[in-house]
């Protein structure tokens, strides 16, 4: 890392400003500039590869330029790249469409199109609200979320998000989001177990609904993980509680699977796990395989039905974005559904998440400093404390998992960790070999770091 | 237009919900199902061809299924697709943050990726904030925009959006905007002609600055058209009165060039044409050409430093989405900025934007309802009114404009007006027969509608 920058890396600190990063710290921990990806596989410039255990912020699911994924998208330009989709329309999109309705939950029929996440999540709520406003519950006007949310980054999104470093500063431009504490398994503060709770933690949602649900319009939730607050996983329990207090107290659910969607969980969509139907559910990442921003809203007949209208009486929902329902996107979207459809996928994740459960406790589960490995399908994650007895956290400003990372990578291993909390979020693809490096460098990672700091290890 | 529906279509009606659209309307208009793309004109099921003459929501430069970009995105596609994009990095956005730095006002230095328009707004408003929270102007925590200004669908974008058939509804959800009075040169309080004018109108803007200035972060502004109100056009006078008045009163200029950056106005970006450079350049739409969502926000080594600290002082902008910085699209875009390079684009739009002026004025200048044609750049627009002398609009609830539209659908010429405002924004490689061809039908649909109506037409 003492290295002097290359080329492409000088040109890429005097122009560009990466996303999530603080800029400085690129001045001893230069970008690595990407060449080429295979597999689970990124090389760079010199030809050193990382094993890529993030799956790109949680896009990839197939592997890098997938040739079957890239083929179709190579064909796909030459007939048609893109068409205005309003009035307008392709069979990608209309096949895309057919199957995401097909494997959704039951009672989920319209599906809408945006391009990033952050996008549809702004979209359901928006539809939410406005469904409220025409069916004469006007006063429906505020959303309400979990601590420890992550919805996105524009201003509707991160209103009802509730991770304090991406919001903290941007207080005064958010919506007035009603919060309720919520699910915290690792630190259960009623005791329980995950896998025999029945969700006393859901107490703090039903006291928020009972307070305020005359003035909300949905319940957002990220089902099964709150993946950017540090893979916090809570059993479908809690879902299924969730989705009768919203019934009972006529709230939307918007359940947000644009990180767990497309099997990660071990079952296509998380909310399948609680065998419950949202009234929304928002998908991106994973629905292109990690090619192309693409997003989806897939919500009800009821929904749909109180914003269709004669035009005169203005209810339509009028949100666009300039490439909504790109054909590109949809067409490698339409590639991916299919390629779950004709290869046994989800066995695979089931299989693969013995592995990585099995290699991944033996590592991890008596080292120093691990509070916890915890995993759902193909989800694992170890969160790290300063305590293993009293699960104190380590202090954020340490940046101990920011330095593990480093290590890992030197190491040919992408991690990414959540501040404390290193996470693997494979491709599905990743062979056991590959799955065996990933959970051996990442000990080596974390050893190294405790070593250098001059502390024992296991 | 009383066909059966096709088999597509019925199916694309029972899951598809359209951006911006009353679906109802659909049951009698039913969607176009498109085939295939080549250069102007997109192709349906049958064969039918149309003259795409709103480039497809202002995004497409150099025509549908452009074989030059085609082949670069599909050879990107083999190699890599996308990779995560903090702290990693790739040539093709390295490349294409240089041409942007090279070709965009002088004093624009840094590129930040997000993938839609309205996420690129998000991300300025957000900047502007930040920065003033981090240089000890922390009472700066407003927005103002100008009345008909449209930025995007997302809650930040929306809120400084102006257009009420978009915010109404909305209004609960919005922030608390400034809003000043903008350009109308159509109908100009002040008797001005825009050749010739002052910008008198720069007024309305002052006196909200003056009022609000130690409130106001940011004024966004559309630079010469405001697009989606119906391409209204003011003189490059307007944003140089506004760019003395930002400096003045010390508040960030956000130019949203979204619509009309590459080329659309004559000039590569709108605010060439009144020599200033704004804090912030928002660029979506045409930077891939029409192929695939991305976005940068363009901002200044001053801004950028406000941000660039130890990591301990948390002053980083945490910003992302998913698909920042996307390979694909990064590669497609640079190609398309290769062209600007390689071939006379500026030179053609010129030339072409002479020939619509000149077909259209002939065409237009002296037709009943035909209020004003306008233009700027290679984009015309038709505004017609109920009575010419008095300028009196048509209501919009008569559906005028979406009638014509309708007529020259069926005529092979996409046009889809804004309200009562047609408009033409076709891709930089059409040809003359074909601008001949966009002329003639767009006229011929509304004399049609006219004649229809029984109502006399010249
Ligand atoms: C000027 C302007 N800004 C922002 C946007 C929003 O961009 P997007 O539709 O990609 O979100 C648009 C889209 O039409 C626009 O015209
Ligand atoms: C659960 C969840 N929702 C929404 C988003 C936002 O998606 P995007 O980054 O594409 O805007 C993310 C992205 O990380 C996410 O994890």
């Amino acid at each position: 890392m003492n290295q002097p920058f290359t080329d492409l890396q000088t040109r890429d600190l005097q122009y560009v400003w990466h996303p999530c990063s603080q800029m400085k710290d690129y001045e001893t921990f230069p970008p690595i500039v990407i060449t080429k990806g295979q597999g689970v596989w990124l090389y760079d410039e010199q030809g050193q590869r990382y094993l890529d255990a993030v799956s790109s912020w949680w896009v990839n699911l197939f592997g890098h330029a997938n040739p079957r994924i890239s083929q179709v998208l190579s064909e796909q330009a030459f007939i048609l790249e893109h068409t205005i989709f309003a009035n307008f329309t392709h069979e990608p999109a209309i096949r895309l469409a057919e199957k995401l309705v097909a494997l959704t939950p039951n009672g989920l029929q319209k599906v809408f199109f945006a391009d990033n996440g952050s996008s549809a999540i702004e979209v359901a709520l928006k539809m939410s609200f406005q469904y409220h406003m025409q069916t004469g519950k006007s006063a429906k006007k505020r959303f309400l979320a979990l601590t420890d949310a992550y919805h996105g980054e524009t201003i509707g999104a991160l209103s009802v998000g509730g991770v304090g470093l991406y919001n903290d500063i941007y207080q005064p431009l958010l919506l007035d989001t009603v919060r309720a504490k919520g699910p915290d398994c690792f630190r259960c503060p009623f005791q329980e177990e995950p896998a025999s709770c029945h969700a006393p933690c859901s107490q703090f949602v039903e006291e928020q609904l009972k307070a305020h649900h005359q003035d909300l319009t949905a319940v957002i939730i990220e089902p099964l993980i709150q993946a950017a607050a540090g893979m916090k996983m809570y059993p479908p329990v809690y879902l299924k509680r969730l989705r009768a207090l919203c019934t009972q107290y006529d709230v939307h659910l918007i359940a947000d699977e644009i990180a767990v969607g497309f099997g990660r969980t071990g079952t296509l969509f998380a909310c399948e796990q609680a065998d419950i139907t949202p009234d929304f559910m928002c998908l991106s990442k994973g629905l292109t395989g990690g090619y192309l921003p693409l997003s989806v809203v897939v919500t009800t007949n009821e929904i749909y039905s109180a914003f269709y209208d004669d035009y005169g009486t203005m209810r339509a929902f009028l949100h666009s974005h300039s490439y909504s329902g790109n054909t590109l996107a949809c067409r490698v979207a339409l590639e991916v559904l299919t390629i779950f459809e004709e290869e046994p996928v989800m066995e695979m994740i089931q299989r693969k998440g013995q592995w990585m459960r099995a290699l991944a406790m033996t590592a991890f589960n008596e080292m120093p400093y691990v509070g916890e490995y915890r995993q759902i399908g193909l989800v694992g994650a170890i969160e790290l404390v300063a305590d293993r007895a009293t699960k104190e956290p380590f202090a954020s400003e340490a940046r101990i998992g920011y330095q593990i990372y480093q290590r890992a990578l030197a190491k040919g291993l992408l991690l990414r960790p959540l501040g404390n909390v290193l996470y693997f979020m494979p491709p599905y693809i990743i062979s056991e070999e590959d799955m065996r490096m990933m959970i051996a460098t990442a000990k080596e990672a974390i050893e190294q770091f405790f070593h250098e700091r001059g502390e024992y290890i296991g």
